[in-house]
Formats: structure tokens, C-alpha cells, sequence
């Protein structure tokens, strides 16, 4: 699928990000239109609000709000697993359509305050999702611990014993290790039954740690790894397992957060997020393999239903290269106190990628 | 050294910083009268200026601007490897008083793009330098490659080879591998011979990945590692080994260069050096070795003057608590465009140290 045999366009049934910061207010209603201008038909919205989505009430609010920006997009909404999470809650959250719970231990990411410190005190609610059918994502790494040798660049593969454990408690359990950094989580995965499936983020096939150190607009959590780990991420998108499909983790802050004392962590690339994938995926020589990482996988693993004739499309063209645009205004924010706009900064801003979205 | 039988105050001779980056114009004049004010009575000054000290002359004419700043302060000029230090500059060097001559590789960290990219080519220059007994200083990192692997992350412990082989070719050539960050290097250093010294700063006998990831007043090169490799710097310190000293790597960047897009590497600690490296070692329980650490190894691996009764010493008192000023006006340097003035902002800004300076 490269040099003169590629492909000029390329028709997409309903592209998928099964992993998606929508956030609230102003940022919300500048990001949420976004995603179909990124090529996306079916977004994961995450529940890391402020409170977090803790109630399928507050889940179908959160939802009611996306639609209305976005019309045209299917969001499928979440839980935040805390203890206010009562099995009784999972039935209700399953008959009020949400289908996914997400696990962010305690303090490991933005908004993970309200995160989780022992699985075990879930399991009553991981019986319960088991038996409603629901997804269980997992932010997938140990909080930081000095004395025992954990940091944020092992906290992923010390967390890998968490997932086998809780795979053999609940082996129906559809599980989903978000943001997969290593090359010994990808081997987890694999590893692992048809219940066990792998987000990959965009911004990871793309980046090393050398890519984030002194560069606030790439630092997120999980952070970006060794070469060796970033080829693992490559080799298994490009074999296109069945298991591991596409969730940017798009995660947008003001550039005021991310360039300063303490940048916040995460990666923007809503806006630009099926391009990327695109772009990354001919370099890598694997465009073939485009369609089942967008949005055959994860559809096959959440049980959507699957693209059929008639269905909409997103059209992707080579030729017309894409100038990412340096920043967006955060329409309705508030200036900052020397006057300035707020504003959301991409993924590649001011970079060109080969491919861009023609047709929605 | 701890609890009630901890002294209350500390008297050292000659404290020595073996690695400080004093930079030049409006910042070297904030900087180096700090030196004194940090504990150090000698200092070694780093040439990686703009443009680079390559020969004898630029770096005496920068001695003489440094001691114009800071009398009291004896400073230790060296010189930058590069095609233009050829054997001949380093008999004038030697004859000049310049004790060292440092190697970047190529990329590696500020002002190192005129670095080194392949040591065999200098192998004349060291034969040179072992003759007129001068001190090689390696800054002890593989320029990052991903295709072969190389990330910040195992620089270090890729370079290692390289200092096995020029040791093993220049077995009399003093050589300092600087700033180690990593067991891999401890371990290495330990295994060779007496003209093989290693610095340590005071920064990375405090930080992990986790502490710069976020946080660019943390970030440096070589980046702060494992939690397990900062053991290794705190276990060697701790055990008084006597091919281990300070050499700072103090490097402060203007605010706005740490706080932006493509935040600068460096973190200035000259202002509060020595009551930081004695509030770590008495937290450690290692307050005996702090001598060692700081005056008598180092000087004794430059063979410079150990201190004779009757000289000057600087004088720490534990009961005075220093609280790090949040950031130092840089004295002459114009404002950014908004209005600014250009400040630099210290390790710990606002915390307190357990150490302060009461006599010099």
C-alpha cells in the first residue's frame, strides 16, 4: 500500500475512538463539533468530569449535553468506578443505554482523585457489569511509589498482574486496557481471551519519552516510552489483531495548563484524529489495515452494530495535505489576566499530515 | 548523624562544585556572585557558552570576567572538544592554567550542537591532555537514535562502553563521566580504575522521571531516572566512596525559557547548593560523608589543595531554616514583550531546606 499503488481516497464506514475526553463548558462546546471533523462517527466519552459521572443519571445528562453539539455522532457514554458505584447503579446504568464502567486508580491522571486504590472492594460491581454485559476500561497503571521502585515509566507493566487477576475473577467480563504504552502490555493483551481488548492512542504510535521531555503539548499519562515500546505499538496495529483497535485518548487543555509551572497532561487530537491515524498507517506501510483498527475492532468488541451498505462515510484524501492549525479558540472562555484568549493547541499543530478529511 | 546527636552546625573548608554552568552576559553576572552564597569556594565554570570555548585564550578571558564577578571564588576554566582543539591549544591550555576539557556529544543538551560524533577522531587531542595532565569531562550520554533503540532514557547506559574504551586506551587520562543519573553508570565507574571519577549533582540525589514529567523546572539532561537509579546515587554518596563528588550541573534558564512550548533542560541549584546536598545527606543519615562528598574527593581527583588549617570555610547552621526564594531578578536583562522582567527560578523555589549558610 505505498508509492504509486496507494490509494488517492479512502471510505470509512463509521470510524470509531472508543477513548475521548469531551470535557464540560466551554471546552466541551469547542471539542465535541470536533470530532466529526476529525473523521469520527462514534466517540467514548470519558467520565473524568469534575464531579465525575458517578450516576447512570448523571452519565445520560452528560450525554443529552454532547448530542446537542454534535448531532451527527454516536456517543457512547461511561461510569467513573468509585465507591459510590453500587451494583444496583450498574442495572441502572445498563438499562439507561451505558455501556462502559472506567477504572482510573487513585491519582495517576487528570481528575483521577476520586480513583481507585483497591480492585478488590469492586468486585460486587465487576459481577454486576459481567452480568449486564458492560464494558470494564481500565486506566492501566500503579500510582507512583518511590519506595517500591514504581514510577510513571513501569507504573503500566507493574500494572499487568492487575489485569490477569482480574480476568481470571470475571473471564465474560469484557475488559479494555485503555492507552496501551509497552511492549509488555501489548504481550499482555495477546496473552489474554476474546474478553480482553486494547486501546491505541494516536499520539503514541507517533511519540517516545524523548518526545514529551521538554515539550509540554506532548506530555499525557500514560507517558510515551522507549523506541522498543513505541515498535511494539506499531507491530500490533499493523499485524491488525483483532483485539487491539483505536481510542485517542484525546485529551484537550487550555494552553495556559499546559505551558506553565505544572503542564497538565494529555494529548489533543480530536480534531485531526483520523488523518493522523492515516497518516501514520501508509508510513508504516499498513493502510490496509486502516478499516479494522478504526472502526471494525472496536465495533466488533463493544457489539456495535457493523457498518452497512447505505450507512454514512468518511471520505479520506491524499492529495489534499493538511495543514494542522496552530491552535483553536475555546469560544465563551474566559480571557486569562493579561487579556489573552484561551486556546487549545493540537496534536502536530502547525505540521502537515498526508491525509485529510474530504468527506463527512 | 541523626535525632539528638546531630550537630547543629557544620563547619567545611573549600567546598567545591565540580560542574556549573555560569553562562554569560546578564545571566553569569545574577549567577556567579551565588556561587558563594550556595557554600562553594571553588568552582568549575563549563564552556559551553555561544560561542563555545575552544580555545585557551576565550577561556581565560572568560576566567577573568568570572573573577571580576565573584573575588573570593576559585574557578576552574575548561575547555570545549571540539575539531578545533587540536593538540597544539592543549600544550597552551595546560601552560594557561586550564584544568579540563569537556565533551558533549552532538545534541545532547544546551549549547552542545558544536558536540562531538565520533571520540576516535579526538584521540590525538586526549593523548595530549593525559601528557599535560589535564582532566577529561564526558557528558556521559549517546545521542538519541530510535532506530538503534536510543532514547534519554538509556543514553547513559549506552555511552558506557565508550568510557570502558577510552579509559582502557587512556589508563593515566583523568576522566570524570558527569552528572551520573544511573546504577548502570554508578556500577561502571566503581569498576574502574583510580583516574575514573564520577560527579553526581545535587538534583538528581533528589528526583525521579516522575518529578520532571510535568514539571519543567525539574527537567534537565541527562532527565532524572528510576527510582531504583536514584537509590544507586543515594547508596554510593552515602558510602563515602572517594571517586564520587559534587558537580552541581547548576544551568538556570530565564523563566520564560522553562515555562513555554519547548521548555529549556537545566535546574539551577548554585544559590542553595551546599545547604540542599546537607539537608539530603542528613535525611539520608549520611551527614559524616558530607565532607567527603563535597570539598575532599573532588579536590583530591583534581589535585588541587586540600585545605590547610587556617583557611577560609563556610559555616552551615541547621537551626536557621532557608526558605529558596521563588525566583531571582536576572539584573540587566530586558523584559519580554508583555512586560516582563526576565527572573530564574532556583530548585525548591519556596520550600524550605533543612540547611542554610550562616558564615562564609
Amino acid at each position: 500500500m505505498s508509492g504509486s499503488s496507494a490509494p488517492d481516497t479512502i471510505t470509512l464506514p463509521w470510524a470509531s475512538d472508543f477513548h475521548c475526553h469531551l470535557r464540560q463548558g466551554a471546552m466541551m462546546e469547542t471539542v465535541t463539533p470536533m470530532v466529526e471533523q476529525g473523521g469520527v462517527r462514534t466517540v467514548l466519552a470519558m467520565p473524568n468530569l469534575t464531579p465525575p459521572l458517578t450516576t447512570a443519571q448523571m452519565a445520560v445528562d452528560y450525554g443529552k449535553q454532547l448530542q446537542a453539539l454534535a448531532p451527527g455522532v454516536h456517543f457512547i457514554l461511561t461510569l467513573y468506578l468509585s465507591p459510590e458505584l453500587a451494583p444496583d447503579e450498574i442495572k441502572r446504568a445498563a438499562a439507561a443505554g451505558i455501556t462502559a464502567v472506567k477504572m482510573y486508580p487513585s491519582g495517576v491522571t487528570t481528575n483521577s482523585d476520586w480513583g481507585v486504590v483497591d480492585l478488590k472492594a469492586y468486585y460486587s460491581t465487576f459481577a454486576a457489569m459481567q452480568e449486564a454485559n458492560m464494558v470494564l476500561c481500565l486506566h492501566g497503571e500503579c500510582p507512583s511509589d518511590a519506595d517500591k521502585g514504581i514510577c510513571i515509566l513501569n507504573a503500566e507493566e507493574r500494572f499487568l498482574d492487575t489485569l490477569r487477576e482480574l480476568h481470571a475473577a470475571f473471564p465474560r467480563l469484557r475488559i479494555v486496557l485503555e492507552h496501551a504504552t509497552t511492549r509488555a502490555a501489548v504481550e499482555c493483551v495477546k496473552s489474554l481471551g476474546d474478553t480482553v481488548g486494547c486501546t491505541i492512542t494516536a499520539h503514541h504510535l507517533f511519540l517516545t519519552v524523548d518526545d514529551w521531555a521538554g515539550q509540554p503539548h506532548h506530555f499525557c499519562k500514560p507517558v510515551a516510552k522507549f523506541p522498543s515500546d513505541r515498535a511494539a505499538l506499531r507491530e500490533i496495529v499493523a499485524s491488525g489483531h483483532p483485539r487491539f483497535f483505536l481510542g485517542s485518548d484525546s485529551a484537550p487543555h487550555p494552553r495556559r495548563a499546559k505551558q506553565g509551572e505544572k503542564p497538565a497532561a494529555g494529548v489533543f487530537t480530536t480534531p485531526v484524529l483520523i488523518p493522523l491515524v492515516a497518516t501514520l498507517f501508509e508510513k508504516l506501510g499498513c493502510l490496509a489495515q486502516l478499516e479494522g483498527f478504526v472502526p471494525t475492532h472496536g465495533r466488533n468488541f463493544y457489539q456495535l452494530p457493523l457498518p452497512a451498505p447505505g450507512d454514512a462515510t468518511i471520505t479520506l484524501t491524499r492529495t489534499a495535505a493538511l495543514k494542522v492549525p496552530e491552535s483553536y479558540d475555546v469560544a465563551g472562555a474566559p480571557a486569562d489576566t493579561s487579556g489573552q484568549r484561551e486556546t487549545v493547541v493540537p496534536f502536530m499543530a502547525g505540521r502537515e499530515l498526508a491525509w485529510s478529511v474530504t468527506g463527512l
